[in-house]
């Protein structure tokens, strides 16, 4: 049986109409599936309103006690339950998760090293168990960038590896398809050419494109996770925007285990 | 088969050794069971911190659209998910819904007459089979005050209610007992004297009660909630503390449908 697993990005809950656009066309898609979001910019938003500093180590935000309640109050709450109450109204059934609802994902605190990034928390395992028994009721799981330690902790923990452990796991039992969706096309060649999408990314040209400097930065960690997830047994992996989910030859960048032409 | 239904009071989430006592307990309970929380002073405590000013009429909230954000947040999010992540740690799989989530509880935004209340719904109908899908995988519940009405609309709901309609709603497949749990020992007589605990309560010494001003103010829509629910075939209603939850022999006022004595 197929399951297609969704990422949406920040840039796309922060806006409502990018937001009602991205739930249309999930709720669209045929058969089981499962949507994980960040909440960006509305966790940033709300603790410089409550006078709490962001502070961020190597481009990471370090998740104190005070960030921690804020991301579970923006990510967990507000994000999660609207997009649930909207995908209710397109005739969608869906619950909204942490990692701790249903033992559904559970991290380790990352350990301190170099620097001590807080509550963040590094996935031990995704309990497909939890997904299975979801899906088979006909219930989409909408996930939230949040796990827990099994001991009472929640944890913050990247959307981005979220999806792609989800889809791994799910992969021993299902035939996963693996979504990235972002403000952009797929990923360019071009930062300042929206049009000039990659179609295709195998290991080689991933590589190639790395050497060229043409993927850095945030583009760097999300095709790790991309190929992680190919290596695992996800079936395909996509990435592009909202639109590849309603129309199968909207333009997007495509990633490949194996070598590809 | 039985399901126990029980709601914890704002006082005792605000408290984290209440908390974690109040958890303890009903984590122990034997058995289907399922939790409805408020979350009181918290939500207006981050309303507070927002500059964002707490209207009230006739004693209740008023829900304009920022007030429901803050209620999403706390309720939804921060309350729901530590609740969750702490019964895990005691082995207690639970999942923390809305209304909106599983299409749990459905409700309609309270018309307009001599006030306007905003965002705030009356119940219209429990979802018994999202409950029971849950219940029958050995989920436990944990519902926060707040429920939508199908068109994509979060709404505010008072958390006693939603007990006794969750209550309601299950008696027609379940043996319902349903507890409101708060942090006094039961029904006083007098509210100055912590153990003058009214043990039984009938419709007859009830009315009395209220005559004398005994049951006034805020104890009196949680009683009304409670006969409400014995009306409706649920068996078994109690008023106590967190205690009485672990120890049956607890003192508690229990809630008769039919002449006591």
């Amino acid at each position: 049986m197929k399951v297609s697993v969704v990422k949406i990005g920040g840039n796309l809950i922060e806006d409502e109409a990018d937001l009602e656009q991205a739930l249309n066309n999930f709720a669209q898609i045929e058969g089981l599936k499962i949507l994980v979001h960040g909440g960006g910019k509305l966790a940033t938003q709300l603790a410089q309103k409550l006078g709490i500093e962001t502070k961020m180590v190597d481009g990471r935000r370090v998740t104190d006690a005070q960030t921690l309640e804020i991301i579970t109050m923006v990510y967990g709450g507000l994000v999660g339950k609207t997009i649930v109450s909207k995908l209710q109204a397109k005739q969608c059934n869906a619950v909204s998760l942490s990692g701790a609802d249903l033992n559904s994902i559970q991290s380790v605190k990352r350990p301190v090293k170099d620097h001590d990034f807080g509550f963040v928390g590094d996935i031990k395992k995704v309990n497909a168990e939890s997904f299975s028994t979801l899906l088979k009721a006909q219930i989409t799981p909408v996930c939230c960038a949040i796990t827990h330690d099994g001991n009472g902790q929640l944890l913050n923990t990247n959307a981005d590896t979220i999806a792609s452990e989800i889809a791994i796991a799910l992969s021993e039992k299902y035939e996963v398809s693996l979504y990235y969706c972002f403000e952009k096309k797929g990923v360019l060649r071009s930062i300042s050419d929206k049009n000039s999408v990659i179609t295709d990314i195998d290991r080689t040209s991933y590589d190639k494109l790395i050497e060229e400097g043409i993927i850095a930065d945030g583009m760097l960690p999300k095709l790790h996770n991309c190929f992680h997830a190919l290596e695992n047994k996800v079936q395909h992996v996509y990435v592009g925007s909202i639109s590849m989910l309603a129309n199968p030859n909207e333009q997007k960048t495509t990633l490949h285990l194996n070598e590809f032409n």
